[in-house]
């Protein structure tokens, strides 16, 4: 039985278009780019292009553009590169999101052990950050702000632009530097990635989550931002970032980013939004004592995140899957843990209704068809699991 | 014209073979190793699956086997991860040979930069380290002992079981913990990588040195052994190492290592060692003022490097580049500067010598009509640069 995938947030297939571009790099160019024959620099060439390709997406120059083994390294050099690359005797103050990725909030725990100072944006019940907050957090040794465009496990977009303008207000009335990065993986696909729009010192993208290949990351720069290396040797990418390039994988991603800047891409988030309306409109109305998890208006339109009372999300998961369909309790990046989802609670859930929460995030191959199927399984999974926990709706 | 590549230390092409098990990652199999449901498990069962295999070519556990995004982190992890998980008011210490990689030299010249204490082993005119040295240089406070197993530019193999054995006796004697490392990467093709009978800590792999893909590394780490990650986020690979796995190429290093430690790498060892032993025993005695750099006896099967008096070794690579051979002058890593090779003058190599050196080195595919043609494409090119350059043979 072939499974319906519904799981668009923790990885996505590569795009026939995309592999067919990374195909010569895996067979007949094969070179280094590092090298000085023609066999290195025709890779050289294609690495050059490929971070044109990226540069334009952004809307940035290609020198800002630094390619990396993933979005969590690109996330670790933002945070651990920057703090490392501060030279001042004031304790280095950072400020992130509730419901960041581990990616960010990994490092930044870790540095908060090392004694940088470490705090954390609250999030109202929809899960957008409260700027009135941010606003006092803010202070004369605040060096970095980071929040994450769209959240992985319930889809919010946040206003970046707005929360830009409140840091350039603070840094102008402090008199300091506060540089803003913004994890955009799961924005990419759906939302305007212009650096200048969104007046961003750094900004990361992952291939994976976006019809490329998994093995690549990238990070963009503002000129001028001081980062220090995470991996030091051969000199790659500016010094930034050592190691013979992953040229498969960055030609890959270019091509992945080119088809989400395409207008195609705009057509399919039309009926990827249609379909996400429909599950979100339906299932409240077959199954009860559901909750939406997330903002309704500000949300990625391939995000659906429902509790289901009385059900523990990991056993409807595996139910689903038994029926053929691949869904998510959450960030798959957690799920080597069984803790609630830190996401969850800080829209003030109950850590109950975070147990039982389902992540279903849908791509633009989902079909009108997948969905139909899909909502006529679903009210028996969760009527059976109901039973067998003994749940009684109130 | 076809290239011809004599380059297979920079990098290699992807055997067919590899690229053939990695294929189903690269469409079908696409799931994320994190994800709960089927089309995630079958995944992580392939990760499980290459990690074995890595760790019976190593001869280790398979939870010893870590992934990266390539060896140069490998390194990194190794070196970075070791020291900042050291916890002592003493300083720690480090010994590395003088022709590490910049994927080693790199990192502990910036440890140095932080207060670690960094003393460099020297080599003999060969190439090969001076076990008297190491002897006097193991102090109560080394930490960290690296030695690459066989070098990239030279192909001098280092006596790795020896280093270890007289770092074992200093333990002994001084009475602490030392961590042997080494970078296998170029050795992985041709020479015994039993962890075992080299009695190492951590050894670091390659995928595109082997046949296999770029974006992918690997370090063994003995149980036991302190390590801080250098990548912090969801907790893959043990939390050594974050971010979504990069399964194609994880299954791809897999396969080429098969490869490596199968009867057929035997069969093209040889070949490539007489192959070898030809342009060795020829280039000198068909054209004047040449110089073998490194050791005739210690040396990998694939490695030759001459110095051709009176030419820039750039020079002549780009020459042969235009009569259809790819050759480098030594580490492509280090092509993005142009300063003397760190590995030549450590064997006492005068620097004007050093800056006429030329790296050939051989691959599986490399046939016996592809060293004909070289040797006789070779003396006319050098002729023609040195009546450019005014050389004159003393």
């Amino acid at each position: 039985m072939p499974q319906v995938y519904f799981d668009y947030a923790s990885t996505t297939p590569i795009d026939l278009k995309v592999l067919g571009e990374m195909r010569p790099y895996l067979k007949k160019e094969f070179g280094n780019p590092s090298s000085v024959h023609s066999c290195g620099q025709r890779v050289a060439k294609a690495l050059q292009e490929a971070r044109k390709t990226i540069a334009e997406f952004l809307n940035c120059q290609p020198a800002e553009v630094f390619f990396t083994g993933s979005a969590t390294e690109a996330d670790n050099l933002a945070v651990l590169g920057l703090i490392r690359a501060f030279e001042s005797k004031k304790k280095p103050h950072i400020i992130i999101s509730a419901i960041e990725h581990h990616a960010i909030l990994e490092p930044c725990r870790f540095l908060e052990k090392e004694g940088v100072e470490l705090s954390i944006l609250p999030v109202d019940k929809n899960g957008i950050i409260l700027l009135s907050e941010l606003k006092k957090l803010i202070k004369s040794n605040t060096l970095l702000v980071s929040v994450i465009y769209a959240n992985n496990e319930i889809g919010t977009i946040q206003p970046i632009a707005q929360i830009s303008k409140i840091i350039k207000e603070k840094e102008q009335e402090l008199k300091t530097k506060i540089y803003f990065h913004t994890d955009a993986v799961q924005a990419a696909n759906y939302l305007d990635c212009s650096v200048k729009n969104l007046a961003v010192d750094m900004l990361t993208l992952s291939a994976h989550k976006i019809y490329g290949p998994k093995g690549v990351g990238s990070l963009y720069i503002k000129k001028g931002t001081p980062i220090q290396p995470l991996i030091f040797g051969g000199g790659q990418e500016q010094g930034l970032r050592s190691g013979t390039e992953n040229i498969a994988g960055i030609v890959g991603m270019a091509a992945a980013i080119k088809e989400a800047g395409s207008p195609k891409a705009k057509i399919y988030t039309v009926k990827v939004r249609q379909l996400r309306d429909k599950l979100i409109r339906e299932i409240p109305r077959i199954i009860p004592a559901v909750e939406l998890n997330g903002s309704l208006e500000k949300r990625l339109p391939n995000n659906v995140n429902f509790s289901f009372a009385g059900i523990e999300g990991e056993a409807l998961l595996i139910a689903l899957d038994q029926k053929g369909f691949a869904v998510s309790t959450g960030s798959a990046c957690s799920s080597h843990n069984l803790e609630s989802s830190h996401v969850l609670l800080a829209l003030g859930i109950p850590e109950e209704r975070t147990h039982s929460s389902l992540r279903i995030t849908l791509g633009k191959d989902t079909a009108a068809k997948e969905i139909e199927k899909f909502l006529k399984v679903l009210p028996k999974v969760v009527e059976r699991l109901r039973e067998i926990s003994g749940y009684k709706i109130k």
